[in-house]
Parts: C-alpha cells; sequence; structure tokens
C-alpha cells in the first residue's frame, strides 16, 4: 500500500497512537487502513464412498487437485460461500452437513472453513477447474494435492469415516506442512 | 474507495472481465481491489457458574455489556486472536474450550467465531472496557447487551448447559435481530 484510498495522499507505515502494531496511516486525512485477514471457505462434496475434487486451471498451483473453496465474497454468509464456490468450481450443488475444518495460516493471513457435504446430482469443470472428478480412498492423489489444507481435510475426514463421526477439527499450517506445497504460499 | 492504493489514481466500481460481481477497478496499474468480511474473535469466559462480561468504554454501543471480541488480526490464529482480544478487554487469561458460535453478519462484513473458556485467574476493565465483571445467569442485563451475537451466544450457552453440551452453533444475523441493537450495525 502506497496511497490512501479515500484521499489519494501518500501513507506511511507506523504505529498509530494507542496502538500496539504498524498501520497504514494517511496524515491527510487520518485514515487508518486496517488489513485483516480473509476466509478461504469450501466443501467436501461426498458422494456414497466418493470424494469430489477439482484439477485446478489457474494458478497457483495449476495442475494440482483442490477441494472446491474460495474467498468468501462480502454481503454472503460462510455457507454460501462454500456453496457458491462449489457451484463455481465443480458445477455441483451440495447439501451442507457441517462445518468439518477450520485452519489457520498465519503467515498469509487467510483462514480456510471447510464444509462436510453431500453431493446431490452432477458435476462438472467449471471455468477455474480442468477437470473434477469421484475419488475412492485408494484413489486420492496424494502427492498431487494443491495446498497442505486440503490434504489436512481428506487425512481427517479418512480417519472419521471409521469411527462414523466428523466433529469439528481446527489445526494451523505450520512451515514444514508448506514445504513440500512449492508455490502454494 | 476513491483512490487506487497501489498508484494513487482514481479507481472505477464496475464488474472485471470474467467476474460476476463489481470491484475497485484501477485502470492505470490494473489493480482489482477485492473487499472481503473480517473476523471477529472472542470468548465466552466461564468461572464456575458465572460469566464475564465487559461494559464497553468506545462506540458502538458505548455503556451495553459484551463479550470480550474484536477483529482478527494478520499473522494470528482465530484462537490467537481470541485469546487476545480477552486479554485486552478484560485483562483476563483462558483456556480455550472448543468454537462455540459462529455467527454471520452479511450485513456488515463480518463474521463472529466466539469460543467457550475457562477463566483462570484474574480479570480487569482493559483500555476499551468501563468495567469487567460476572453475572450469574439471572444477573444477565439481557436489555443492555451491546450486540445480537452476543445474546444469541448467551442464550444458546444457558440452553446448552442443562444438558451439559456445547456444540457448535452456526447463525446468522438477520434484520429482525437488529432491530433492538440501535447503533450496532
Amino acid at each position: 500500500m502506497n496511497f490512501c484510498s479515500q484521499c489519494g495522499n501518500t501513507v506511511r507505515f507506523a504505529v498509530p497512537e494507542g496502538d500496539d502494531r504498524p498501520r497504514y496511516l494517511c496524515d491527510a486525512c487520518g485514515t487508518i487502513h486496517y488489513q485483516n485477514p480473509r476466509i478461504v471457505a469450501g466443501t467436501l462434496p461426498v458422494s456414497g464412498t466418493r470424494v469430489l475434487l477439482c484439477k485446478r486451471a489457474i494458478s497457483p498451483r495449476k495442475g494440482y487437485w483442490t477441494l472446491p473453496a474460495g474467498y468468501m465474497e462480502n454481503a454472503e454468509t460462510t455457507e454460501q460461500a462454500a456453496t457458491r464456490e462449489t457451484r463455481e468450481e465443480a458445477c455441483a450443488e451440495v447439501a451442507l452437513a457441517n462445518l468439518y475444518t477450520l485452519i489457520d495460516l498465519p503467515h498469509i493471513n487467510q483462514v480456510y472453513m471447510i464444509f462436510r457435504a453431500e453431493l446431490t446430482g452432477g458435476f462438472n469443470a467449471g471455468p477455474e477447474s480442468l477437470e473434477v472428478a469421484l475419488f475412492e480412498e485408494h484413489e486420492i492423489p496424494w502427492d498431487e494435492l494443491a495446498f497442505p489444507t486440503i490434504e489436512q481435510t481428506l487425512r481427517h475426514f479418512y480417519a472419521d469415516r471409521v469411527r462414523h463421526e466428523y466433529p469439528l477439527h481446527i489445526s494451523a499450517i505450520n512451515p514444514e506442512d508448506r514445504e513440500r506445497y512449492a508455490g502454494s504460499a
């Protein structure tokens, strides 16, 4: 950030009075430009014993497999964001079951929220996907997953499926998790 | 938003090519300025049969009672944000139990995440609180709560306490919920 989006003057990066961390400040109009994490909402769509994955058609991690997920937009709910992303990336309708993984990525200021869901109809590759397909557990392309958040969610799912219990899992991605995912941030 | 924070030129509000909703666009440098919901993280601190509330010292809803909560910052996790806000507003340390309410406020682009927690020591009014106190259920100032999210969280808690089960509750605030909370947005 170089300029104030309110008045167009240059900003400086400093700790505001009474605050404890630096922000972008505009001395001309007094605006403090706060920056906060973004939510990535998505689903784990299940059809019988199979799980739906999308092969990414865009960067980052183009060509790798992911669950349908993307940035939550203003004016929608988390559940609406998750179902919208599923519709956009996999042309699929789902019935949400429960919030299943909540994964913090503090190094890139993201919070993943993946809902377990039941696939209720067909599917197709949306504009951001090269391919969309259903996978049995032994078919999951573990070495070709796009992001560590996707691997964590799938690992929880197959462990929980044995017990038929799917509680919310809260975790964070650490630097070691990221190493195997070059370019995934 | 009037100016591009990257290059300082004026922005326009229009649907980018390939997108489906309007964004602030800079024709000079090509930046698309996405805007996304913010997370408000906090806790429901419990001490024995009592719950901790803070009387707000700042707008909006100054003088009304709230749970300790505030905007999640970059570079932290949701759990760190919830405990930090509890420390800042109530000078209190807590042990988090579980994510308890997830409340969408699509009209103001916020997502509340309140963790149930155990108060592990003393408390005091932080700079954003006029007063911090513990309340038995019959002492809760229902007509003087700051936000509908706080009321929803407390109502869930007292209903769940009878059963000794505290599952995650996901909900959204609708216009009717807001009417009784003038100025709370």
